[in-house]
């Protein structure tokens, strides 16, 4: 059982590192940048980077078909990303792709489309304090992880948060303006499994966190592909159910033998 | 605690109906219209149909914001449905709408969209006997059904079943050809209920089955808008904190007070 | 539709009360008294109270079997409670009967045997302040309540409590010093219906808060029994097989046809 | 990422093999035996036998504290398990211990203790078909399945199965005589996985399956520890506070500083 490295693909935006100096000054090679830089410390990760200005939004057929686990970061640009690649990052959720969806990213295209819901919450830029508290220590995401991760500064993200009920919470956050989040939390989509975390607002250096570093390494370790593909639509001829069984009453399908639907 | 009576509207892509003389000999006023007329019979229950070829596909808003619970049945033209009216049923059911898929509807944009799965299935028309079990005996929809349900006549429909794991299952499948699937089963999304119940082909009278019939009657009651609309993304000022507090650090937010994201 | 009155037995160890000066201030009657007297203004709730100290516990199975909801407190005299009452409370929830458990209840026999897990969780008297959060506007239990309930002092509860993944989480609260805790959560299970919700510190008026008691009056509505009892084992014969099927192979069964297990 | 050996033990309660001819030709070594040997043949995986008639019925704690994934297969001798080793089997398994319930185990004492629920469900011993459908390909139990498991002769096990919703459903059963049954299913209790695999009656070779083996050996590879232990109960001082705060109000806490309760 030894298992083959995860090929890991950051995809940024990529946008307020160019545009606010602040968040240049925190990120200089841009998130995505030090997200690399930290995921590449372990052995068992291979890790590429993609940003939106790239052809095909950095995410053409090729490199979404090598990628195990896909992380994704977005903010002011979500309305950009076509359509079409929001669909084709489905399909490969749905055929076993993980997927790790940061903070602002709660509202891209992508987990909206996989969640079904609004995705909405309430949030405030205050700068203030969040404590992001461990409630399923015998999680593998929260391995090495102590009681909470203290951030000292932090954009507020609070409930209620539009998703559905979570497969497992992980990560439960406390504001020091008064509010909680469901800050860590996982679903299964088809063969995919999908882990959201919202820490890491751009103006603060949260991804230099070890911590939060650590939680992220072991989401990508998590949500590598673990089965097989769930299957397309198949029509079972008569004769090939598993039971011997004829043929009786009608049909709504058309006489040339194409099926018109199931 | 009287409850006011629910408002139900039976949604039907009506072509089948129309097409095909088994069906219609099956169904002389439609699905929809088999439906209603069995629903109607329920004191509880105001019931309106709608179908894909009347105005604004039969669910202009007005008919939608006045509709407690959407019976959903469709099966040769999903593709006409406009994404307009997809987006309109998905947002009045996170506001709180309860939602009933029938059979081939699991492939309709609208229970796609809210899965954010593929919904695909292995299917076979072969009038073969479905045996539908009640795995859940203390949930409302199984209300009054026996162990089992029998149609003697049924299209099958079969494993793996490409939907996010429900919240509830209450009805598994037996095929006499070999198959099983998860009939009977229940999402929760943003405040709305969501329920998908598999039999129903058109080409055998399976709506005409009275604990069918009891099974919707279930669900509808089961899926009535419980509690308030999940609201929408709220951005809390700092003044609003429920404890005080002060802003510390940058923003990513323009100059001019407008938020460019949160 | 019209739902017969809910009867609810709310049982209570009654201990603090009489012998904490400072309690007994708070709840004259005991907590069951003030949650009766509160209860007992809702037309469709019939209340009976019951004590550890009654005959049987207070919970013969007479008083059981006509119970349709039972609220549970305990504190201080967990272990007094008979093996053989919990034993009969968990047949009664299995077979459809509803469960509220409050506060420091979670520590309860009763609440032990239906989750299977430590029920364990941290814990501070320190009369601070608790947000209780809605974080599920859509479902019935939080029926009119707003984006979170203010208790100016309280006990803090934390994380991690040890509960299975609740099947729908209500509310989320947030201590003033630092906390979090799940204080809202539901299961099912058999045919019965489980609400835990953590405020309820007795040196503390929390009962006597008009939306503490909402939220209990809404869970008593919600964990009302559904549909029907979950059935026992049972032995199908061949010759009751819903399909035709013949006898083959050997049986570990004895021969005088008394079946030795399953 | 090169994991240590999984340290397997098995337990059997062994009475059949010894007690029935048919039994005993299909199982010579038991069933313990039979699975032994299967196991032994992967090299991350550390077999290790228990039987119920061993001192301190084959599980001292120093054999548990060194099991990481237990098999638990029992059935006539359910009652003489006692309960003092039901208690250090559900502890393990709280604090990491991975879980897997086979066949008659449905009906332990150590499952009904982790489930809090009856665990019935309905039989038939026939030597019936039994077609076991993967019905979550994406699962890392299912891996390496094909769309079915076919078994000649089993015994049919059939639903309502009175378990708590599972996490996640992997496998449901179809029986030639009519019924269906979820025969796969897991749970997280605490931090231990737990896996429900029900084929495997004693009268049929079924352990001697190579696609049953496999599922096992699945489930126990995905049913190792993952993380932590979860936590024990734990009182929080004022003065360790996450926050700065001070003490406001009463206590139920007696004089003595010893701790009454939470």
């Amino acid at each position: 059982m030894h298992n083959p490295p995860i090929r890991v693909t950051i995809w940024n935006e990529f946008v307020h590192e160019r545009q606010n100096p602040a968040v240049a000054a925190i990120y200089p090679q841009g998130i995505h940048g030090a997200l690399a830089e930290a995921l590449s410390k372990h052995g068992d990760l291979v890790v590429h980077t993609a940003t939106l200005d790239e052809p095909e939004q950095g995410l053409p057929p090729v490199v979404l078909d090598q990628t195990d686990v896909l992380l994704w970061w977005g903010h002011a640009a979500h309305d950009q990303v076509s359509d079409e690649l929001v669909t084709r990052v489905q399909q490969r959720v749905l055929a076993g792709m993980g997927l790790i969806v940061l903070h602002s990213g709660h509202f891209s295209k992508v987990f909206k489309r996989l969640m079904g819901t609004s995705c909405a919450l309430c949030w405030r830029e205050a700068g203030e304090r969040e404590r992001v508290w461990k409630i399923n220590p015998g999680h593998p995401i929260a391995a090495g992880i102590g009681d909470c991760i203290e951030i000292e500064q932090s954009e507020m993200y609070g409930e209620p948060f539009g998703i559905p009920t979570p497969d497992e919470l992980i990560f439960v956050s406390w504001f020091q303006g008064g509010e909680v989040m469901r800050s860590g939390a996982t679903w299964t989509r088809g063969s995919g499994r999908i882990f959201y975390f919202s820490p890491g607002h751009e103006v603060y250096p949260i991804y230099h966190h070890p911590e939060i570093q650590r939680v992220i390494t072991n989401g990508i370790r998590w949500a590598r592909p673990q089965g097989e593909a769930a299957n397309t639509p198949r029509h079972v001829p008569v004769e090939q159910a598993r039971e011997k069984i004829e043929v009786r009453g009608g049909t709504v399908h058309v006489e040339d033998g194409k099926l018109a639907g199931q």
